[in-house]
């Protein structure tokens, strides 16, 4: 049995559960190894059973190791499941609760009857997912390197007359040559007052000179994520503008270098937000100031004013303070760091800002 | 108001329903005409009102109708909604249960309190969707149209030592610079076995002489998707790649041939079903004859064994028979069709097979 789905029968035993029913693709994918897609994992003590159908059963079982039985659904999930239940004896059935929708748990529970008890867990994958080992770290080395490389080599492309979309069509054409599965996200491109959406959709809108050209994007590499953010400029840079890229580079910087075990990340927030507010930015950064990265762009452990969580060595995230003027630009700075025993690595400190 | 929303407020007068709670992006969009993203929607026969966070507050105030108001939440989205139920004195609320996971929903029924009832609904927005207008109809044939003309350049690009990924990023590439804001879903590349995983990985594989090469892909224009599988030959074709793509493509031509409106959407998966069984490859079609396309790839009505939908005109649909044999390869084409009045017409029927 691998050591990660070992991991998740002590959590099972310690939360008094027989099994536990994995349905975050991303989840199954890190207590798997394999890209899983429409599918879900069954685990107990003694069975892990991936349950599919047609489309994937024959992949699924080349490709899972052989301690993980592969079974094809022929009606619904519910109905697979319960019976599992049923035949291995479940009583108290573990289900994570974000990735459920009502209709299917109502659903489920009907199809289990009444020996089953179902008990909404959280977070029990995504918490080992925040710490990346070795292997998950040189995946996302990778990922970022991709990206870091599409990004240099856009440049010279960002010029006036090309469309934002014409930009997010090379940036997908270079990662995938270089060996990324796909982008991590939709690519943004926000040429001039597009950059003040903070999560603008790349259009058909024509780069003027003289504006900030905004991108936002990640490569996939063997469903590792990256996520980088540049503002390019194209031609003479406006006073304010530069003044403003100068605040959210000192922001990130200044949150960057207080990274290390044990700061909470909360506190790191604070270091951006309040250096933006100092210089009376403070209601146009509304965002967190970043988020973990691993299978998923968005994972735990978040970066906002709220979040309680510690930093640890080995924990993937982003620091991307930002500053939108509506009507006019926006700028934001995203790099990504890896916890380390004393501070933080910048993974993507190759690329020029 | 907009007409959508005055269908779905009829709707909820129906239900009884004071009010309803829209989360799935898809639904929204279609409901405001306006592309949301990590957003709800609130509809009371009173009140439209949009619940956002300062990442999109600026956006959706320019974009939306005045006919909505934008709310920029401050915490969660249980609260935002909690507050405005009070506020309107709403008592009986229908939220989507498929949109909904079970940890939301049960802080959502913790911040209502007593007073609110919180009821299920399903499809009360997907039901209106299958049907497209005119406008929508416009935009599909342009995705249509696009990855059309994608994979008819693709062509020549598809060349013994050429790599999966290097095919999609030519594709990703090619649908950008005419427009499409993205691909609908992950490009599929499969070549030689890998086609005979109806939902392969594109990876880095290199493509051999003579094998087929199975291209499953689609583009988003304007929101709105399409969807459509090539398989390529690079060099001599086999007999029996020859043999089991004629049984393919006859499959569709029948099916496509007994579409019109007041067919059973599972007597079309009948029929081409029917025909693969017939000459011996019932085990190797596993997944569903086709199914809706629109503001998502895969919506209603579905096209499978069990599907009681009866087609109407305006509903697009994929019609696709595939035929997966492990270890050596896959054939599947996927066109996409209208139903019209009298029968069906074909919006890829340009696409050569």
């Amino acid at each position: 049995m691998n050591p990660r789905i070992r991991t998740i029968c002590a959590k099972l035993r310690q939360h008094h559960l027989d099994a536990a029913v994995i349905f975050s693709p991303a989840n199954i994918s890190y207590l798997t190894d394999y890209r899983s897609r429409d599918s879900v994992l069954f685990v107990s003590g003694r069975h892990k059973v991936y349950i599919t159908d047609s489309r994937y059963t024959q992949e699924a079982k080349e490709r899972l190791d052989s301690s993980i039985s592969v079974h094809q659904r022929k009606d619904s999930f519910a109905q697979a499941l319960a019976m599992l239940c049923a035949d291995t004896g479940i009583r108290r059935l573990g289900f994570e609760e974000k990735h459920l929708c009502v209709s299917d748990y109502r659903l489920i529970r009907r199809c289990l009857g009444r020996r089953v008890s179902l008990v909404p867990v959280q977070g029990m994958v995504e918490e080992l997912r925040q710490v990346k080992d070795a292997d998950e770290l040189k995946k996302i080395k990778k990922a970022v390197a991709i990206a870091s490389s599409a990004l240099t080599s856009i440049a010279e492309a960002i010029v006036p007359g090309k469309t934002e979309l014409q930009i997010a069509a090379e940036l997908e054409r270079l990662i995938r040559y270089q060996g990324a599965s796909m982008a991590s996200f939709d690519i943004i491109v926000a040429s001039g007052p597009n950059a003040a959406f903070p999560h603008h959709v790349t259009g058909s809108r024509k780069i003027q000179r003289g504006e900030p050209v905004l991108i936002d994007m990640g490569a996939d590499y063997l469903g590792y994520k990256s996520d980088l953010t540049r503002v390019f400029f194209s031609g003479k840079i406006t006073l304010l503008a530069r003044r403003v890229y100068d605040i959210v580079r000192q922001a990130q910087q200044l949150a960057f270098a207080m990274i290390k075990p044990a700061v909470k990340a909360s506190a790191v927030d604070a270091q951006a937000r309040g250096y933006i507010a100092a210089h009376g930015y403070a209601s146009f950064f509304g965002h967190n100031l970043g988020h973990g990265v691993g299978l998923e762009t968005h994972e735990a452990p978040a970066l906002s004013p709220k979040a309680a969580t510690q930093l640890k060595p080995g924990m993937v995230i982003t620091i991307e303070p930002g500053i939108y003027l509506p009507g006019k630009f926006g700028i934001r700075i995203e790099d990504m760091g890896v916890v380390t025993a004393r501070g933080c690595d910048i993974l993507s400190s190759r690329l020029i800002k």
